[in-house]
Order: C-alpha cells, then structure tokens, then sequence
C-alpha cells in the first residue's frame, strides 16, 4: 500500500517536511522512493523574458539552473539512502501538476506524498494549489502535507 | 507524525478501502482512530421534503438514519479494535467538509484519511468533493485514497 512513494519536491520549506512523513512511512512498508523535481519551463522563459536575455544566455541560465537542483536533489538522495530506501531521481521539464500526474503513472507508484503549498504562490492563489490539482486529477492515493 | 487518526467515513466503498490504509499505518506508528460519520442535515430534510412528510415522521425517519449509522459504524470500530487500535466514534450532524475541519481541529488528529469521492455524486461534480475541499482547507496532513 505504501512500497512505493513518489515525493516531488521544490525544495520549499513544506516539501522538507513533507520528507520527513515519506520517512516515517518505511515502518508501513516503503521500500522505494521515486524522488523528483520538476524544472518549471515557464519559470526559465519568464526569468529569461524579464532580463531581456539572448537564447544563448536562456541556455546557460537553464543550465546553471539544472546544476543548482541536482545537487539539491543528490542531498535528498543521500539522505534517504541513508535512511535504507531504495531511491531514483527524477528531473522533468514542465508544469508541475501534469509531470507529477505522468510520472505517477510510469512508475506506478503507490501513494504521492506532497507538501500542500509550493512557490510559486501567485499562480496558486489563482489556480490551486499544485497539489490540489493533483488530488483532484491522481488514479493514486496522495497524502498532502501543510505547512 | 501518524498517532491519532480522522477517518471520515459515509459508507460508500472508497470509504472501505481507506480503512485498509489506515490499518496498514499501524505500523507507522497510528495508537488511535477517530472513527467519524456525518449525518448530512440537508439530506434528511430533502428525504422529508420529497416524501412530503410531517415534522414528527421527519423526526422518525431521522431516528431510523441514525439507527442504521450506529449499525454500520459500530461494525467498523469493532473491526479497528481486533486491529488494535484504540477507537473513539463520533456520530455529527451537519454540512459534511466543515464537520471533518471542525473535528480535526478538536481532536488534534495527527493526519486524516479519507476517500476521494463520497456518495453525493451530482453536488460534487458542482462543488469538487468533499476530500478536495478538505485538502483545501485542512491545517492538518490529509491522505486521499482513490476509487
């Protein structure tokens, strides 16, 4: 019921603790933890947008992006080995809800555990929460954890 | 992180299903389920209305919904007590979200497990369900389980 957990993150302050629940959910049989990130493109083209930047200066802000999350990632990583979980990780492009909703299905997993309220709260405020949307569209059981 | 329980339930077969979950987080620590039913007020009165019944067979047939709920819910608590868990039932009358947020916050729940869809299907295509508007407005950890 609870082998396989997908956890995405941003990295905000409700995803770490949402972190600790996927922790606590090995004594109830988690045995793999599919770690993911998703990389928001509109976020990348906004950023490159306000900055009047050329593409070749878009590509290099993407990159210097990817480089920041993945060692962000690799400390979760760690941190859940440690803890004796089986862990992948995942990096995506794209709207969060429709990734977290697609990598669901492709790893089938088990249960998503989700902090209720990501970053970017301005788009949140108007269209939900990501993780609302997720629970509304999720073939999975999704445990939402607040703030 | 899982102690005490909220586990909301109208009967329907999602409802049952959640139940196996939250068994299951036995192991991740649950000591304690608040075994929750929610007597809608609208629905008695719209079964009263409909039947163009008196006020005295409206108390009647609200007496006879409520014989029935004790029925159903005392088989579940005596399910949840072989698992061993403690189990404390509460029976509440009103519009059935509120209720959730209201006993939640009451019984300091440590996290609520509930069913994705309940039974009034045609208010919740209107509306979203009742475990959306939960999740919407919950100070608490929720896990929605799927159909």
């Amino acid at each position: 019921m609870f082998k396989k957990i997908l956890y995405p993150t941003d990295f905000s302050d409700v995803s770490k603790k949402a972190l600790d629940y996927v922790k606590q959910l090995k004594e109830a049989g988690t045995k793999e933890v599919i770690l993911l990130h998703i990389i928001d493109k509109r976020e990348v083209e906004s950023i490159a947008r306000y900055g009047e930047v050329s593409m070749s200066l878009e590509k290099g802000l993407e990159e210097k992006m990817e480089e920041s999350v993945k060692q962000e990632i690799g400390a979760i990583e760690a941190e859940l080995r440690e803890s004796g979980f089986d862990v992948k990780v995942r990096i995506e492009k794209g709207i969060p809800f429709r990734e977290i909703l697609r990598v669901e299905e492709e790893e089938e997993a088990s249960v998503v555990v989700i902090g209720s309220h990501g970053k970017s709260c301005v788009e949140e405020m108007f269209l939900g929460s990501v993780s609302e949307r997720v629970v509304r569209k999720s073939k999975r059981p999704v445990l939402v954890i607040r703030r």
